[in-house]
């Protein structure tokens, strides 16, 4: 299909729709007795048994499969502010996904509000109803905030996806291209391109991983601790990041550099740039839908492994890979936190769908719809779920 | 079945189910091709066309179709101020019946504060997702405050079903009743006793539809002007209620009434009381589980038709019969406001789903689960927007 094409027919299918999700009983309610079993007077029962004993709402209500995807309509996409109206067919669009790959129920809230302090205090006020938080499409620096203090004042997982969601799948995505180039070495040069909330996160996370050399850049150049314009989360990054201190644009770190990962815009690398790498280099150009340099111009300027956030290239890396999993991982095991452990090991449990045996140059990341990802990404997350409760005990 | 049955039915009922909603889609995801339609890159031109007109959110997503079924869990059932948590067992309920009746898509939110303020503010973020707000069991005062400012702050329709869903059911079993015992007359003298949120709801409600002589009782005793103890909704319906200026408890006005409603508590209502009504008087004793009257007693006493909030006596007057035709109508026609005249326009639909030949002393109110009622209820809301716009025009 073309673009055009896709937009038309998905115009189309939310209008035959009238979107895409439905709130559905799975109980029948056709006689007076069913009546009586599921509302009034029957129900009083249920209320009370959650009354003498709070957490007997995860299993009398819906609450225990339960998560919410929230946004405020800041970061939408590449469309940016769009407002919380004009966000709900991507929030619609989490939903399914997570009810159809991970038999999550999940219900998307846009937020008509940008004030940070609101949405903290509202998500709160929401908790009884929910077992999880998915944020969303919500801009920077304003998400890391809401998320940090949301982890801290809440009881439920949080879990920015475009945070973390990306940065696990790119560490699934690397962990694979490294093996397939045989260069598995934590000192391997690593650029990530672009300091926002997805470059920051990637880059947080492959340093819990092990990997030490890494250099973040974004668009007013190179993250180096003595630039005045980081602002207090890039300053917090650049002390672990850019050992070599080095200064500049991407233009200078770039060379003898093994992996490119591109979370910023269209073309931000050209095949010039590709070709002062060290050999075989890995290029990951999430740039969507115009990555940052096209597959076909990397392999020409030497590229070994050209991963993109699109499904008509080979290696889509998409979050899709981990959210589902992830959620269903922590609803089954019931826990309160979504730890650094969770995230590399589901990470590692996406790139290990794939055998050694299969892994190619366009083989490092499983299909986003490839149904053992979920179950394999929840295994994992509750394993580490297990081994804490084992470290405790 | 006893009531013992229903109680350890329904905990079972909700324990093998986890609940009773759940968040389904619309749509398949079995292909690439689908994830590009329902999700990215496709859904894109939706986020845009919406962004372009908001308006748009009421076709393209579920939004047009979506309501909200809201609590602070401060009035559950009879049950009180049992916590948020524990209210959704009766929040999820209605849910289900909105889905199953009306096609009416209703999330429950149990919200964890009790601040007016907050409730407020929280709700109005809350209006992109919906074009609906069924408020429910939230404790008087503070219902009233939250309605009212919704209504004037918000632009969807908000409707307090304890209040308004109550007096429209209490309106369309009245219109029955008293053609049932000949005394179609606006004179015809109604005591209510009970002047919390249905109480009063129940009194402007038979106010506006043209009854003259209504009286209400409190705890504290008769409402009169003049009494000191009386809060702020009180004093204002007393402006328009008692004409006789009567003071005293429920035993004084009761005398030569012709009309008994109670919205009070269990055996408010005795024997004695019923024998100094007028002739063939009419008794709707709707504290639940245990009625202000049981209806044996009063019809030993003279009373010529019962009504009650149970499922095991005839005449149940029930707010089931009201909320699922309500928000039925006011979706279809994409009002904003739930008018006077759609309440008494509802009630009289709902009153004529029964052939008069048909009315008897047994059968003034329909069945709460006969599907005609919600197709007629919504008919008459939808007919209500229909002529405010000729009038408009």
């Amino acid at each position: 299909m073309t673009e055009r094409d896709e937009s038309s027919k998905s115009i189309h299918l939310h209008h035959e729709h009238a979107g895409k999700i439905e709130i559905t009983s799975k109980v029948e309610v056709n006689t007076e007795e069913d009546l009586s079993v599921v509302y009034t007077p029957g129900v009083s029962e249920v209320c009370k048994a959650i009354a003498e004993d709070e957490s007997r709402a995860d299993t009398l209500t819906a609450r225990g499969n339960m998560i919410a995807v929230i946004t405020d309509g800041t970061a939408v996409l590449g469309l940016g502010d769009i407002g919380p109206k004009a966000a709900i067919p991507v929030m619609e669009g989490k939903s399914i996904l997570f009810k159809k790959l991970a038999n999550v129920d999940a219900f998307p809230i846009s937020l008509d509000t940008k004030d940070t302090e609101e949405i903290i205090s509202i998500i709160k006020a929401l908790q009884p109803n929910f077992s999880g938080i998915n944020l969303e499409d919500i801009s920077a620096p304003r998400c890391f905030e809401i998320e940090k203090r949301l982890i801290e004042e809440m009881d439920i997982p949080v879990f920015h996806d475009d945070q973390h969601g990306t940065a696990i799948v790119v560490l699934a995505a690397l962990i694979n291209a490294l093996k397939v180039v045989e260069k598995e070495d934590d000192n391997a040069k690593i650029i990530i391109n672009g300091a926002g909330s997805a470059g920051i996160a990637i880059a947080k996370l492959l340093l819990e991983a092990g990997y030490k050399n890494i250099t973040l850049v974004s668009l007013e150049g190179v993250l180096n601790q003595s630039e005045s314009w980081l602002n207090s989360t890039q300053q917090e990054i650049a002390k672990y990041t850019n050992l070599d201190n080095q200064t500049g644009t991407l233009e200078d770190v770039i060379q003898h550099a093994d992996v490119f990962i591109g979370v910023s815009g269209p073309k931000a690398l050209t095949k010039q740039h590709v070709r002062t790498m060290n050999d075989n280099p890995i290029i990951f150009a999430l740039a969507n839908p115009t990555p940052e340099i096209y597959p076909e111009e990397a392999y020409e300027a030497g590229a070994a492994i050209v991963g993109t956030g699109r499904s008509d290239y080979p290696n889509q890396i998409n979050n899709l890979l981990a959210f589902p999993g992830i959620f269903r991982g922590v609803l089954d095991a019931q826990t309160q936190r979504i730890t650094t452990e969770m995230k590399i090991a589901a990470a590692k449990a996406i790139a290990a769908t794939i055998e050694e045996d299969e892994l190619s140059t366009n083989y490092v990341i499983p299909n986003a719809l490839e149904k053992r990802v979920v179950e394999q990404v929840a295994e994992s997350v509750k394993k580490c779920v297990e081994d804490q409760h084992k470290v405790l005990v």
